[in-house]
This record gives structure tokens, C-alpha cells and sequence, in this order.
């Protein structure tokens, strides 16, 4: 065995060792999973990668996403072997062996899987959630190719994840983009949580599965540092065949300890009064691979890590231009504006997108084969080297804004609504790591029509709203939705969500609106505008909607007039949503609120509602919300009267709560 | 040419021309994915398939599953000529071709994408969200084998909509299953919405991807009957060497018609100004291929549908044993029960699925390599033919239970709460469907504790109570969601479940709870408990909550009788929930109420949040949620107290409230 080789292998021991009295030390968490990973973790964090423990985002830094989330345990006792930077309560310090015992304490930064926002920074996302581990690597290769940054991301995937489709999602997406900076490795150690993993997902049909994705796969010893380096070393060779490179790292789960070997074995820490007998077996093995007599001091001399190459500082920004200027620039928008002064928010969101990529070379837009129906196909025709099409692949394409996000970019993913929910899983875990993705979905609500409800977002608002009232590590919330009214709404909230830290959801209408507003209004996060103030009249309502439903409200407060009933008007485009002025107006006149939503309820309905309910004083609230499944209909009127949202339902629920009025509170 | 591919080859056309007349007079649709599938449906339908058009649901009729729903035009023309059977306001015949000119109207049973629960019995179930109509052939097929019914289920996928991973999900699964009854059709037709397919979607990558996986893929012309029905005839022959088969369909977007091929044409209906051209190029084709001379006469007197086999009567069912006769079978779970008094609410989902397995032999289950977590292993166990193993592929399992629902089994889905948000979209799906679904999800909230946020299911109730508030096609909650607090209760909500004629999904905390429930406490859908009454005392709070926090909630009323406030303590385990009761015992005590809950926003706070601010007698509400991204912590205290939903926390909100308190309004 040659020197390198022999001082790896000892590593992996150390770190294996150090894994097991962690998870020991955590009274929970998958030792058995980590030791399959030693000897792959060893090599690259020890030798491969280049890096720089002290600063592990260093933007020159190879990187390793570890799909497979709960085997970080290795990944932690090299970071803590290495005095990895991390944060702790606020101050960055390098991580100890004693950092390392605190292992899933609710006070360390070292949780149970991957999180960087949590306090570190080694990790680009949270991982765990299996499945989404290469997409985020993807993000991250595509970011790095555009900072033309020589730099290598490593992906560590478990054979039982494999099962997730999304995997494959991102084997076609790499291939597509052609990243050869992506490396995949599979490790295959032939257990699940509940069984031997499927045939399906063993080394033979994983590495003919890669083949056929177009990706060179290579066979390896998992356990053998010379075996993972050599394949390693195939990548630039394979590279020049547009291959990307997976390893199928055949591997033991709970290598070198033989009471841990085969089933029953998983997320099972090793009792503390066995924790001995188990280190005691990994040091025989040592002692059995000729690598014991190396000293502390001969490892830290023998692995020296490569230093990262230094990164090219980042291009400058500038503002975008406004909607107008933007929406002149194409004759047919500025028509429609001009003469029809209608504009669909989806067309809005195409032009503020291509604006922000004209003026900042950070925008990167993706899309799932929809881009000429989200308009994303403006941002990909001006800037097609920072667009990347996601193809019909949800999951893939919204990990990999998260991995873009990770590297600093800011990522747009458009797809219709309905479609977003494919990768609400994915969102959340973007969330959970801090990653300000920037999400857009068209063709929300029922006023889709035509094409039925599997194409209707409308149990979106309701997950990402309660992704909006949890706080993330910024102290923003986790997630900002945003519903405009029109087109100049639309495109001034996607210039905001741009420069806004946290993650937003942006939800954008089919159909051409009638614009509401001047060019110069603001939006910020959190605000509504009043469209349609009260009358002086005996009986008043407040009507709040979003969206499409602003207009119909528009039409039913003339209706209401009409009838002695005065209804003001009010757009809460923004979820979570500043609702006391919303109150007051309502309780200054006595008046009742209708809140009126395009969506299954969850949205500004709950959200006022919620805001009532804690107030005595607080006026009475009803809500309309869409309450069946709806169906196919020709028009977006056919629809809303289908799920009794039509003008003339809100013209009736005002009358309605008119007739039930109960004289104004003191 | 045969005389059988003439006759097809002229239906086919024949089908054609119906399905872009019809998409004309929707005024919207996909007539040119239509027209690539005209030879493949036409050769299914009218000859391959084994079915009564009269009688779509005949249980021994071979299968359809459309997975690229869009192109259900060309289906639809094939229903509107064979008469099949469906139904218009409730009453039931044989669709004309009258009918089929009313696609996507607001009145009509055919929707713009496929769906049962509309009217139109001919699918099995809802598809549109590309990706899933394999995982529901699956389901399908398990479901024929189990009942002994030697069908065949044929499901037709796009190329561009197999970048969609849950398509190798479904794959992976069919070949795990040895599912041989099912064929997967590629529709290689190279066009997607936006552009040309990637060429990792190509008929060649396709072919070598389905051998990888573990299929027989044969390459044929799509639009030449004799290479369709050759293909199929291999199905046996592969079947004896358990490889299912894929035929990979060379097909061409808008077939027959060149103004409609190439990139631009998707979704776009032939405008009524060209309709004659194209139909008149759809005649000049018959022509060129011989075919325009066949008469109605020859092609109805030639194209003889097969009928089904008789299918097999179901197996008679029986009533499921209560808890403790459950409880009792197993040493370990009645010494806890006996002697701890507790049991986790998972515990007791494997408890009751196995009693329910036993009971009746239509109850089928899956899970996603976590039965030894979910417990589902129990029912694995006892019944490993109804047990279908679904790995690490969430999205797979929840298409293959609608499936099953959708040939009439109980099917119960299985894995953590969290990781169900994996397949919202395919939920959904199921339950536009119509498709009664039984979802379980274990290790909900941020009790889980040491594992963290990444397997923490926290958003699932926003999201489900969503569906919960849209009523299904039977007039249900769309979605029905359980929260038990002890294991009585979800035992007895179990039994509940499989009873009830629509979708569910009941959320089971990880830890031992204490039992709080007899044997015989009856959980009805909708209601609610009260295990703590209100003391006659002035100061007086009502404490909500769901599952673990229930718990809490009893320790902090504890408390608060200590501090002189007595708390009434609601187990509100149900959403939908009838809030009406909780709100007159918080009135008539001049009490607030204090809603508790382990998830993000969403849930039961919102729930009674809407019923109360509708309400200006209503008594005043808070609500304590999870408001902050959790992290790992070594027990669930150490969790509850980092997210402010500790015991103290509870007692705290409790006697601020009583501070604010106003006087009871009259």
C-alpha cells in the first residue's frame, strides 16, 4: 500500500472512530451509515478537495454536498479533525473534538443532517430529505462554471436514495448542461433503513443506470483510498467524451465493526457500554491493514490539503430599468399597455426578469418547459448562458436554484403554480437551509379555466404561508408570497424579491389585467394598497382580495354601490401581511371585512381571519374561498361562478353581511 | 398492408380528425399530442384491449392510464365513437359525438385533462401533473393480481414528461413488483411545450434507460398498427424472463398535417379559419395510405372489441378486533400498555393496520422503506401479499395507492409526515380523482427532536387542511386529517379511516404517549374532546391542541390551577373540525381560548381562527404555532421549549391572556 494510501486509510479509522462516539455521545443518529462512507470522506476532504478548513466557503472551494444527510457524522469528525470554521452562538471559531461530542444538542451547530444555517458553513444545504443532494450539486456547478471557477462539487449519494426519481432528474439535468464539475458517487453499501435495498438500486443496475443517463460510471472499493483516487483522476479524461463521472463505490455499512454489519443496524447508535468493544474492532482492523503505528503527527504531515485557487471578484450591478422602459421595449407589450392598458402579471414577470438580468449579472433564471408560457423565455433568449432549462423536472430544477442560491447567485425558478407543489419538499428543505430562492408560479387559481384542476395552483398559498409565519436565520420570514393584481404591481415585486435576502414566492395570473397602477408605486414586503376607499354610507364593507380577484371585487364594490352599500377595495398582494390598518379601516367604519381568495383557503382569508380572532374589538370577517374541486370550463368566469366566486357571489356575501350587520363596537 | 392495420390505420385518422374538431370548439387543447397518439390509441382501444365500452369500469376490463393527460383528445374521440359509457348531472349513458364537442365545457363530464370524478369512468384516475400515471398503472396492476383478474394495464408516458423522476420510480417499482400485467408506452413524438425534448429524452436514450431499469424496450414506428400490435404480442414471451415490457413509439407532433409540425404548436387548437385545411390534410393522408375508401360499415363491421373476462366476486370482509385484543398479541406492546399505560400513536397504526389486514382482504399497504419506523411491518408481516414495498420513492407510492383506491382496495400509504410533502402533487392528483387514499405520516412535529427539521413534518397540516375545507365529488372534505394524542385514538381513527369512503390522512407522533382514551371512546370525523372540563372559577382559559401538545397542555393546565386559572384541555384531533362546540364553552365561561399546535401555521389555530372571526360574540383566540425553523436537540423538551411550545410557554401565554382579559361580552 503506498504512503498516501496507508495515511488515508488510517484517517478513515480516526474518523470512523470519532463518528461512532459521537452518534454514542448524541444517544442517537446512523454510525453504521458513516462508517460506510470512512474511507470516501477520508480521501476527499483529506486529499482530493481543494479547500481551506479554516474558511470552507471559500468561494475557490471544491465543495461536498452529502446527499445522504444522515451519515454526516463522518463528515463532522473530519471538520472537527480539521478545525473547520463554524459559528456558535454568533462567533465563528474553529470546531473542536469537544465541538464534536455536542452532536444534535439543541445548542450546537452540528445537527443531526447537513445544515449551514444553523451555523456551518462547510455544508452549501441542508440535506436529509433524501434525493436532492445532486441537484443542489448542480446549482452549485452551474454557478461555478459562470464564475469560471475551476472548482470540483462532490455529491455522496446512498444506492437506497437512489430510488428517488429526482436523482435521475439531475443525472439529465448534469448531462444537459454539460457540468463536468459535478462528481457523483454512489455509495453502495446494499442496506436501507428497512432491508437490503432493492436489486434495482445495487451496484451492477446503478452503474448501468448511469450509463445510460450518459454518465461514465466507474466501479470502485469504497474502502480502498487508492481505488477512489484513481477513479477520481478518470474525470478529465472522461470530461473530454462530455461524461460526467459517477463512482459506484461498493461499500460495508458499519465497515470494520462485524456486530454491526447487516441489517437492523440503521440511525441505531452504539450503546455506550459497547462503545469500547467497537472502537476496540476498528483499531484491530487498523492494526490488521498495517496502518496503527502511524502517529498523529505523521498523518497531519502526510495529508496536506490542497489550497483552494482564488476566485475572480464578483461583476458589479446596477438598478434595472422600470416598467415602462421595459414594457416599451417590446412592440406588442407596449401596445397592449398603451392602448389596451392590460397586461398579463405572468408577461410582467417576464419582462422584470429579463430587466434584472440586463442590469445584474448575478440573475440566473430556470424554468421547466414552460418558459414560453411563464415568460421565462425573455430572460433565456437575452441571457442564455444564466439560463438553465430544468425540462419537465420540478424537483431538479428548484434544488438547483437552491444550489445557484448557495453560490451567491440570484436564482429564479418558474413553472406554473400548480406545478411548484411537485417540489414543495424541495422548498422547504431550500428554506430550512437558509437559501434565498426566488420561486415564481403562473397560472394560478381557477381562473386557469380551460385546462382543468391538475393545472391550477390552489393549495399553494396555504403551504407556503406557513412556511411565511416561521422565522428563518435572518430573522425574515421563511418564505414571502407575493399574489400581484397587475402587471405593474408584478414587475416591481419581482425587482423587490431580487434584492430581498430571504426566500420569496411570487404567484402571477394567466390572463391579461387591466393595470391598476403608476410605474412609480411601491410595494413594499408585508403592505396592501387601498384601490377603493369607503364612502360616507350607513352600510360599508371592505372587500380584500388578491390577484385576479381584485378586479372581480373592483366590479362587485360598483355593484354594491348600486345597492347603498359602500365597499372599499383592497389589494394584499403580500403574505405574511401587515393587517392592522386593514382592521382599523374596517373598525372605523363599522364595517364587516369579506376577504376573497382564488385558492382553496390558507391564504389572506386565514391570515386576517387569524389577526381577528385575537381581537375583541376586531370587526367580523367572512371569507370566500374555492371550496370544491373545480373542473374544465371555457372562461375564467365559468369558473369563478363554478367555485362561487363570481362578481355577483361577492355582490350577495356583501348583501349578505349587510343584512346581518351588527351595530359598530365601542 | 393487413386488413386490421388498414381498419386501424383509418380509425386512426378517423380519431384524428374528431379530436382537432373538438379541440377547435373548446377553443383550446393539444390536438397535435392528440394526433401523434392516434395509431396507438386506436390500436389499444379498438382491438388490443379486452373491454365494454358500454361498461368503462368492468373489473375485468383491460386498462388505459393516460400519464401525458393533455392528449386526452384523442381518447375522448375513441369514447364519443365506441358510446362509451358516463355520466352527465348524475345520469348515466353512452357519450355521442355531440359530446364530444362540448370539451372542456363548464357542463361537461370531459375535462381538459382526464378525470373520473368528473363523469368520465373510463380512467381510473386523474392525471395532467406529468409523471404519474405509471405509478398509478402499477397500482393497478397490483391490484389485478391480487383479485386474481388476468388484465392488462397500458399506460402512455411523453418523452418529455419522462425527464419527470417518478417515471424511474415507477419503473424501479413494476420490476421490484414483477408486475408483468403492466406495458409502458413511450410517445416519442421529440417536441415538448417550449422546444425539442433534450436528447436525454430521445427514443435511443429512452430505449437504453427502460433495459437499464430492468425492461424489455423494443423501438417501434408509432403510427403503423402492425408494429404496435407485433410489439405487444412480445409481452408474454418477456414476461417469462420477468422483464416488463416498454414500447418506445416513434411518433411524429401533429402527425398527418405538415402546417402543424415542428416547435410552436403545443396546446394550440387548429383555429377555426384552417379547420377544413387540416382536416382536409388528414383526408389527403388516408388517401396516400389506401385507407379513404373504407366505409363506417367496414371499419365497425372489422374493429370487434374482445370483451373482459368475469372477474372474481370480492372477498367477504369482517370487522376488525378493538385495541386491547390487538394490543394483547404482542408481549411488549400489552406489557406497555398494562404496565406503562402508554404507547406511541405509530405503534398503534401498526396495530390497527395489521387487525384491519386480517379483517378484510381488500386492505393493501405501502410504505417507503420505513415499516420498521411506521410499523407498517407489522401488516408486512402478517400479509406480505398485500404488502407493497415502496423504497425510497415517496412520490411512486402515492400514485400506486391511488391506483389500488382506484380498483377498489383500502390502500394505506406510509412513511414520516415530512416526507409525504415529497407527494403533495401526486396527493392532490388522487384526490382530484377522486381517489380515497389512506395517508399516514409518523414522526410529525418537532417532538421528533434529534433527527431535525429536515424530517419534521411541520407544513403537511397547512397543505392538507387546505384540501380538508374543498369538498370532493361525494360532497366530503376533500382530505380528512387525523391527529391522534394517544394510541387508543389512532387506533380507533385507523379503523375510522379505512371506513371512511374518501381521502385521509392521519398524522402519528414517534414518542410513547400516555393512554387517555377507554377502549371504547368512539372518534368521530369532524369532532373533538374534551378531556379537562372548566372549573367554576373566574378566571377561566380553553387550551387546543392536537397530538403530543395535548399532553403538554394537561401539564400546563396543571399548572395553571395551581396559579388559579382553571383550563378546560380540547383533544381536537380532527380537521375538518366542528369548532362550534369549543367556542360556546369558551363563551359561556367569558374564557379565551389558547390554541396550541406542533406545526408551523395552518393547522387547528387557523381552523378555529376563521369559525371566530366570523363571529362578533365569539370569544377571543391566540394561538402558539412553531414560528421559527427548528433544529436537532436531544430530547423533545429541549425542541418544545427552542420553538416556544413548551409547558412553561403554555402557562405563560395562559396568564398574559388572563391580564388582557376582557369582561365576558353579553
Amino acid at each position: 500500500m503506498a504512503m498516501l494510501s496507508r495515511l488515508l486509510q488510517a484517517k478513515a479509522i480516526e474518523l470512523g472512530k470519532l463518528a461512532v462516539r459521537a452518534t454514542t455521545a448524541a444517544g442517537s443518529g446512523h454510525p453504521t451509515s458513516a462508517l460506510s462512507l470512512a474511507h470516501i470522506v477520508a480521501t476527499l476532504m483529506y486529499h482530493a478537495m481543494r479547500w481551506q478548513p479554516q474558511q470552507p466557503r471559500h468561494p475557490g472551494a471544491d465543495r461536498l454536498v452529502l446527499s445522504e444527510g444522515h451519515a454526516v457524522p463522518i463528515v463532522y469528525a473530519a471538520c472537527a479533525d480539521l478545525g473547520v470554521g463554524f459559528q456558535l452562538h454568533g462567533q465563528t471559531r474553529r470546531m473542536t473534538l469537544d465541538d464534536l461530542m455536542t452532536l444534535r444538542d439543541i445548542d450546537s451547530p452540528i445537527d443531526g443532517h447537513p445544515n449551514p444555517a444553523i451555523g456551518f458553513p462547510f455544508f452549501d444545504a441542508a440535506t436529509g430529505s433524501l434525493g436532492q443532494g445532486l441537484s443542489v450539486a448542480a446549482g452549485l456547478g452551474c454557478a461555478a462554471r459562470l464564475d469560471g471557477i475551476d472548482k470540483v462539487i462532490y455529491c455522496i449519494i446512498g444506492d437506497g436514495e437512489s430510488r428517488e426519481g429526482q436523482i435521475w432528474e439531475a443525472m439529465d439535468f448534469i448531462r444537459d448542461q454539460g457540468l463536468m464539475n459535478v462528481v457523483a458517487v454512489f455509495n453502495c453499501n446494499e442496506l436501507g433503513q428497512s432491508d437490503f435495498v432493492s436489486p434495482q438500486q445495487d451496484w451492477r443496475h446503478l452503474q448501468r443506470k448511469a450509463e445510460a443517463f450518459g454518465w461514465s460510471a466507474t466501479v470502485i472499493d469504497g474502502h480502498d483510498p487508492d481505488a477512489i483516487l484513481g477513479a477520481l483522476g478518470e474525470r478529465s479524461r472522461r470530461a473530454q467524451q462530455s461524461e460526467p463521472l459517477a463512482l459506484i463505490a461498493r461499500t460495508i455499512k458499519g465497515w470494520g465493526v462485524p456486530q454491526l454489519g447487516g441489517p437492523g443496524h440503521h440511525g441505531t447508535p452504539v450503546r455506550q457500554d459497547q462503545l469500547e468493544t467497537v472502537l476496540g474492532e476498528l483499531d484491530r482492523r487498523a492494526r490488521e491493514l498495517g496502518v496503527a503505528d502511524l502517529s498523529p503527527e505523521e498523518l497531519a504531515a502526510g495529508l496536506a490539503i490542497s489550497p483552494p485557487p482564488a476566485a475572480p471578484p464578483p461583476q458589479p450591478a446596477r438598478a434595472a430599468v422600470g416598467f415602462m422602459a421595459a414594457a416599451g421595449a417590446d412592440d406588442k407589450i407596449a401596445r397592449s399597455v398603451r392602448e389596451k392598458r392590460a397586461l398579463s402579471p405572468r408577461r410582467a414577470y417576464g419582462l422584470a426578469l429579463k430587466a434584472l438580468g440586463d442590469a445584474n449579472p448575478q440573475i440566473v433564471a430556470l424554468d421547466g418547459d414552460v418558459k414560453n408560457s411563464t415568460y421565462a423565455e425573455q430572460f433565456a433568449k437575452a441571457h442564455p448562458e444564466r439560463y438553465f432549462e430544468g425540462r419537465i423536472a420540478e424537483q431538479n430544477m428548484v434544488s438547483a436554484a437552491a444550489g445557484l442560491a448557495a453560490a451567491g447567485k440570484t436564482a429564479f425558478a418558474s413553472t406554473f403554480g400548480r406545478f411548484m407543489e411537485r417540489a414543495f419538499d424541495e422548498v422547504e428543505m431550500a428554506v430550512i437551509g437558509g437559501l434565498p430562492i426566488k420561486l415564481v408560479g403562473t397560472h394560478v387559481g381557477v381562473t386557469l379555466a380551460a385546462d382543468g384542476p391538475s393545472q391550477m395552483a390552489l393549495a399553494d398559498v396555504a403551504f407556503m404561508r406557513a412556511l411565511a409565519h416561521a422565522d428563518d436565520h435572518r430573522g425574515n420570514p421563511a418564505m414571502t408570497v407575493l399574489t400581484p393584481s397587475d402587471a405593474v404591481s408584478a414587475y416591481n415585486l419581482v425587482l423587490t424579491m431580487a434584492a430581498h435576502p430571504s426566500a420569496c414566492y411570487l404567484r402571477a395570473a394567466r390572463a391579461d389585467l387591466p393595470i391598476l397602477y403608476a410605474e412609480s408605486e411601491r410595494f413594499p414586503l408585508g403592505g396592501h394598497k387601498l384601490l377603493r376607499p369607503l364612502a360616507a354610507k350607513h352600510r360599508a364593507v371592505v372587500l380584500v382580495a388578491t390577484g385576479y380577484l381584485v378586479h372581480t371585487c373592483l366590479a362587485a364594490a360598483d355593484l354594491l354601490e348600486g345597492r347603498d352599500i359602500t365597499a372599499a377595495v383592497v389589494d394584499a398582494y403580500a403574505l405574511p401581511l401587515d393587517a392592522a390598518p386593514i382592521l382599523a379601516l374596517a373598525r372605523d367604519a363599522g364595517a364587516p371585512i369579506l376577504a376573497v381568495e382564488d385558492s382553496y383557503v390558507g391564504g389572506v382569508g386565514s391570515e386576517l381571519a387569524e389577526v381577528c380572532a385575537e381581537d375583541v374589538e376586531g370587526p367580523r370577517l367572512r371569507r370566500l374561498a374555492v371550496r370544491n374541486i373545480p373542473k374544465s370550463g371555457r372562461t375564467a368566469e365559468d369558473l369563478l361562478a363554478y367555485v362561487h366566486l363570481s362578481v355577483a357571489d361577492i355582490v350577495q356575501a356583501g348583501e349578505t353581511l349587510m343584512r346581518q350587520r351588527q351595530p359598530a363596537r365601542s
